[in-house]
């Protein structure tokens, strides 16, 4: 028996045969060809094999796994149409005389490379899309066969180094007990995956595809991280049984579904929440969930080579309100700009992205672009409760301008005939510190904030949470960090709006019971949390967590406020 | 008559005849040679002559214009004898068979560039020491006559490109009017020496060496930045009776010298300077400030191979203590991480690094290093009034932790019998949104806080003030950063602490009255500011200031207080 400690990614327990899947190295050469052409001819073979690889897999995956991870494959046959991905590649080989192989490799090192440093998690995660791509076509060009999972035949547990998209849109849930990885942490894509897919993972295990082999037993706690290999008898046993306790508790969740979230005195709250994409909106209306706390609109931007038009908008923007029926949908406009680099879009180059030029600032530097935005949510509103909100506000003024453009599109709809949601609610997200500091004025000009924590907590402590440097210091629980949300849910309590909260802190356990008694009316999260927060809202009662949060707001560290909350007996933790 | 509008970066009236400086530019040509050798001997004979150059220009600087502007030539010099850079240079010529100009230029770059980069202003300026060192060497290489500032024999102003440093260290004062660059903005290098000669100047004033010639008359203002050429009667009269009042507002300012910082309530303030090295102590004695209110130790570490000793350290900290008599020093604990590097010290590469690996951050990963600095402290508190704070506390475990490696080191001092103030002040910098919401707990473990508002402004806006594109969202008079001085401030007074400000804030004349109001105890800031600051305290009562402070915190934006303050009989602005 051998014990390893990874970072548990995907909750769950995990007990069953290794599949290993090993990685499959291709040696690139940097050749001088002559042949140009039928080197540009082996391109395009390599391209349709690869085109119908992926329409194979993407109706393996609609049958076998679902809508949403068969998308994947959509993605990539759309990198494969990518013209200017492709033309760099044509040109290294007609003027540079290089073999594809190369070509290939470089040119798409050039665009992993530029969405790899880009700042935000969707669109960093298209990074993993073209190295995926490029290593079929690299795969088809040397004439590799590609070591698939649809090889899985019986259930196992799938050991990596890494998991691509490719990897992990393929997993039947039926065939996969779990996965651990070598590399990857909480945010990686085959982590946020096994989370989507409920199945438990490990990530961040150095070199445990050299510890285990083809057929060894494994037992995992996906929650804390733990990993058995070939377990003795006690601890098989022992996994076994929290095994049937997780089980049950997804159980006892499953049974929350169409009750509401309210507290054990009798307070009704929201869960919501957060999606990238409209397909998303499967998951929320699988969980039951009370509206989408964040639309993310980023997702427009990609895989394109232009603007996305203001009809595409509308539809995706549309189509979202129309299936949440009359639940709310908050659409938070563009939040792209700093580090990223799109073709048909100029950004400036910046030493610190993370303060830079983003979101709204971006967006009041571009009003064209913005205004674009604007009249599809304002035309979108129309056909369901869709409800507006700006991001990264940090000086009143933005704000300010900001609703004048919103003010100006509105009366150009009303002068064209053209319908709109005139009590459409304008909000707006506190992830500065100085918009935290001025709540109180804020509130005063907005229906509605939600706090996004991600940013806020960066922003408070300083500290670049992706940096490994200082990402210890980064916590929610940060004392300066609940201090502030308590003065915005306050300042908002004062002006009669509500208080939303669309960051990773929205859904975690140990703090929903303090959220619950600083008074926050709308959680939202990630579909796979939205039951167990239901769960953890009715075994409080909001007059008991004030108590609670009040004692919270006079420690000194996150360590004591996480030790407080962990060993009170109000708190009830599943 | 041309009027033309740059930037004021250094306050005064000009009238004068122009003295254009023509840049030269040198061609450097790529060239592979054959006889290393000889290449190696010209390096020598380039480095021996630009040696003595700077020798000659040190002995006339330090007789014609002042020691602390000598001091660049001795500069210079270590970066002549610095190893590293050179031994890159001789490996260029003798591996890559290059010929010295372009080995020189491509060490230098990479040298350059690495400067260029940093966060911290005093190591951006080590690039222009480096470029303007190469550009010494490349116009001894190629026989070119230094066209120095020294050839100027009547007195007139500088138009120029940009001015490197060698430029403004041989200014004799007498002969410099005042100067415009085309380059440069308030804290390029030229300006901070035209603010620290007291020489008006303007820059970012884009082709005006195209657009005078030698001996033509300009009349600017260097704290409007408006710059007349060859303007006509009534211009010049005009310019002269501000010049006149100008003067009378200087000899005004210099009759305060020995007088108090009291306000007109009689409450009594304390007035430091920030300064950046021992020699700076000159200046501080010159305005005869209260003390030093932060001595920025990162000096230290410049121009060198290796960590400074404790020796080395011990001596500079020594220096300033005893020079400062009683007053008090405060010196700060180095603030270097981030993108830094230096080839004797390691530094991870971030993408954000303002939100990085920096300052106590990078300190408490390195003990070894921290330790040698605080013994060096320690050791010359005997010698004076010296205080200790530490940077860029974000979490009250950083205090915790610092504190107890300070006691760890005063431990080990009395174990050995060395001498060190047994009563040493510790403070902190209050300088993330944290510290300040925090600064109640803080508050009850220092003995004084000291506000850094550069990056206080810059984290609580979430604004890099460096970066053009979002620069206009930065200002010291966003209620959300004034809110949080007063929330520091009255965190500080409850628990009987003094705070002091050492960010430019502290002496911008508008909210000098601001800050009296809010109760700030310290001003700390550049020499150069010292008895404006003092007058401005002197022409306010601190009662007055409270309403008038407590007016600016209503108002939603910077503007609005601007105009409020600019607009408000009780404020006197000079």
């Amino acid at each position: 028996m051998n014990f390893l400690k990874g970072v548990g990614v995907s909750p769950g327990i995990a007990i069953g045969r290794v599949f290993l899947k090993e990685d499959i190295t291709i040696e690139i050469k940097n050749e001088t060809i002559q042949d140009t052409e039928s080197e540009i001819a082996r391109f395009k073979d390599a391209i349709e094999k690869s085109k119908q690889q992926l329409q194979e897999l993407y109706e393996y995956a609609l049958e076998k796994v679902g809508k949403h991870e068969a998308q994947v494959f959509a993605a990539h046959t759309m990198i494969l149409e990518d013209q200017e991905l492709f033309e760099s590649v044509y040109d290294k080989i007609r003027t540079e005389n290089k073999n594809v192989e190369w070509a290939l490799k470089e040119a798409s090192d050039t665009y992993i490379k530029i969405f790899e440093e880009m700042d935000n998690e969707y669109l960093r995660e298209r990074a993993l899309d073209i190295r995926d791509v490029t290593l079929r076509m690299l795969r088809n060009l040397s004439g590799i066969e590609d070591n698939s999972l649809v090889l899985l035949k019986e259930p196992a547990i799938i050991i990596a180094k890494d998991l691509t998209p490719s990897d992990t849109a393929q997993m039947d849930k039926d065939k996969v007990i779990g996965f651990i990885t070598e590399e990857g942490g909480k945010t990686s894509h085959s982590a946020i995956m096994a989370r989507s897919l409920e199945i438990p993972a490990v990530a961040g295990l150095d070199s445990i595809t050299l510890q285990v082999k083809h057929g060894d037993i494994v037992a995992f706690d996906g929650t804390e991280g733990k990993v058995f290999i070939n377990p003795d008898e006690k601890t098989i046993e022992l996994f076994k049984e929290k095994k049937e306790r997780f089980e049950k508790r997804l159980q006892l969740f499953a049974t929350l579904k169409n009750s509401e979230a309210i507290t054990k005195d009798n307070v009704r709250l929201e869960i919501a929440c957060n999606i990238g994409k409209p397909a998303d909106v499967d998951r929320v209306i699988e969980k039951n969930a009370d509206g989408v706390g964040l639309f993310r609109s980023e997702f427009l931007y990609m895989n394109r080579n232009d603007f996305p038009s203001e009809e595409e908008q509308f539809n995706a923007y549309k189509t979202v309100a129309q299936r949440m029926k009359q639940k709310p949908v908050v659409i938070r406009t563009f939040d792209i700009g700093g580090d990223k680099e799109l073709s048909y879009l100029e950004f400036p180059k910046e030493m610190n992205p993370f303060l830079g030029c983003r979101a709204i600032r971006f967006c009041l530097g571009r009003i064209d672009l913005f205004k674009t935005q604007l009249r599809a949510i304002l035309r979108a509103s129309a056909f369901g409760n869709i409800k507006i909100m700006f991001p990264m506000i940090s000086v009143f003024e933005e704000l300010v301008y900001a609703k004048q453009i919103l003010e100006e599109v509105k009366e150009s709809l009303r002068n064209e005939g053209i319908a709109f949601n005139e009590g459409l609610e304008v909000g707006m997200m506190i992830e500065t510190p100085s918009a935290a500091l001025l709540a109180d004025i804020f509130a005063k000009h907005v229906d509605f904030f939600s706090i996004g924590t991600n940013d806020l907590i960066q922003y408070t402590l300083a500290v670049d949470r992706l940096n490994p440097h200082v990402s210890h210091l980064y916590s929610p629980y940060n004392p300066s960090v609940l201090r502030s949300i308590k003065n915005i849910i306050d300042a908002a309590h004062k002006e009669n709006i509500w208080v939303g909260m669309c960051g990773e802190a929205a859904s975690d356990p140990k703090l929903v019971p303090v959220l619950i008694g600083l008074g926050l009316d709308e959680f939202s999260m990630n579909p796979a949390s939205v039951l167990e927060v239901k769960w953890m809202i009715q075994q409080h009662s909001k007059e008991e967590m004030k108590a609670i949060a009040e004692q919270v707001l006079q420690f000194a560290t996150s360590d004591e406020i996480e030790r407080f909350l962990d060993t009170n007996e109000k708190i009830h933790l599943f």
